[in-house]
């Protein structure tokens, strides 16, 4: 073990400076991601973006955009026109953490299968 | 949008084929980032384990190492010993994926702080 990894699992084991726990928890959640992946084209509102991301329901990206927006990846922009327009997009910092992002959900991906092949096994090895 | 995003999207909102919801849901546990960050250095027993990865409970770290034996990520092996010796280790896909989670796990170290700081300003925003 390097000390690098050291340094690092230490900060992974202290709950408070964790940033497994404290940021990854947070943004590693299906809606939150497919909310960020839906703005990388650009600012859009509230309405289009429950069309666009089927099955979430209202309540949930209303939380899921104010989670959001407390962790700093999302802006909410209020339009003073009548009624009130109001558009979401990301941050500088929601267009950072995309790419990571994305390069893990394309993993995920590519990998799909074989994750679903290896469930069937072992579940079949689990039943004998 | 581009058409393959197009073609993501479509992905990502069918459940069944969506590795969002299918894969990194269940890798972005931060149990299960911390025991795949943990056998990076090599194989190693479930107490080492245990001891390494401050916080995790008995239960959690047995229920965490089936579910990533189960996906394919972690191989587990008994040795014909008494009392019998029990090793984990990462198979060529857990391998695999610690690269992309490492990625995000280092992006979200490094905006640490202003993500802190987003969420102190907001809760002091919406407190108003």
């Amino acid at each position: 073990m390097t000390e690098n990894n050291k340094r690092a699992r230490r900060k992974f084991n202290n709950d408070e400076e964790c940033p497994i726990r404290n940021v990854v928890a947070q943004i590693g959640d299906k809606w939150s991601m497919l909310i960020l992946f839906a703005l990388v084209d650009g600012a859009d509102r509230f309405n289009a973006l429950k069309s666009r991301i089927l099955g979430i329901s209202q309540r949930m990206l209303t939380q899921t955009l104010r989670d959001l927006e407390r962790e700093g990846y999302v802006k909410r922009t209020v339009f003073p026109e009548v009624p009130a327009r109001v558009e979401y997009e990301l941050t500088a910092m929601g267009r950072g953490i995309v790419k990571p992002l994305y390069q893990l959900v394309s993993w995920a991906g590519e990998h799909h299968d074989d994750i679903k092949n290896s469930r069937i096994a072992y579940d079949k090895m689990t039943q004998l």
